[in-house]
């Protein structure tokens, strides 16, 4: 327990101070993926620099690679590059007024005639679409990106505008809006571990 | 374009055939977390090689650094290890017999006095138990380990059952069985890339 507060705190304090891979101390694999976890955060200030097509690519294979029930892989994914489409997303909604700082956006949305539904339940999409953003979130850390998942659905309000305002067909539910862009370094990860979280085989 | 296949198809070539960390190439950060991420897949068959506390305690910590609507982190997680209770959901699971056939097996719950709800909308909870839900399967392949996500919620009749045995209380909902072990190696990562499934700027 105290071996691994300590490598996580050593890792913690090495990436927040050094940016630089190359005089990073080796860590393993699983340590890389840990770390990378950890620090991931909501990006909502970005650079001016520009998000490459070939970055955009590693997202997307990212986001696909999640789980997804039955294997129905029920998602599509729109990619806001367009700086008049960004202006007019951020103008629409209240809770994403930074999506035009941001170089790209990428629309999550669930494909309501792929999405595997069982007897009496609802539809399995919003999980599988939750975790290929969080894969997004993810890889977007890893290389250096910042994002920030604000959300479309289940708010009906911004799911309706989103539709109409890029064309989205019926079979398609917007999910999230996720700005992605090199981050200005205003945001730091939380501590959200809690131990009164965890119990042991009962309640 | 290119580029990034030769890349992906040398990572998932070397990965496939040597396990071991000490002869691995030299990857960038961003390429073991997306290594990862493309090698994570649902694994149903364990050895029976056990599981350790610290293990667990840093799958918890993934999940628990998932985002989660307005920060209220609305989760709990039951970890089940004794035998007779892994042996017990196995037997009232009809899609997750393989529990009992795992040394450890993690309850996600969605907490609904913690959840953020806006006006109108459902519950965001079951968003923010899919990502630290992804978050935990991603670093248990990081580990070498083997996971799946088996849904309890939205299968109400699961739900009942699993509430039932463990004592759950009505404010925690189980959302995702997730047995954990070491993998027998039966299973191989799916590719679920499809460049149909990606939109530039509208649909």
């Amino acid at each position: 327990m105290l071996a691994i507060a300590l490598v996580y705190l050593l890792i913690i304090c090495h990436t927040s101070d050094n940016h630089s891979e190359s005089q990073a101390p080796v860590l393993s694999h699983s340590q890389q993926v840990f770390t990378n976890i950890m620090n991931r955060k909501s990006v909502r200030h970005y650079t001016q620099q520009a998000v490459s097509k070939a970055q955009i690519d590693t997202l997307l294979r990212a986001a696909m690679a999640a789980p997804t029930a039955v294997n129905r892989q029920p998602w599509a994914f729109i990619v806001i590059d367009k700086v008049d489409v960004l202006k007019a997303l951020a103008e629409q909604l209240p809770y994403a007024k930074m999506i035009d700082k941001a170089p790209v956006c990428i629309i999550v949305c669930g494909d309501l005639n792929k999405t595997f539904k069982s007897d009496g339940a609802v539809d399995y999409w919003a999980f599988d679409c939750s975790a290929a953003t969080e894969n997004m979130l993810l890889q977007a850390e890893a290389m250096g990106l910042g994002a920030v998942w604000t959300a479309l659905y289940p708010e009906n309000d911004r799911v309706q505008l989103v539709k109409k305002m890029l064309n989205i067909p019926d079979h398609l539910m917007p999910m999230a809006a996720v700005p992605i862009g090199y981050p200005s370094g205003h945001e730091r990860p939380k501590n959200k571990y809690k131990v009164e979280n965890v119990f042991y085989n009962q309640f």
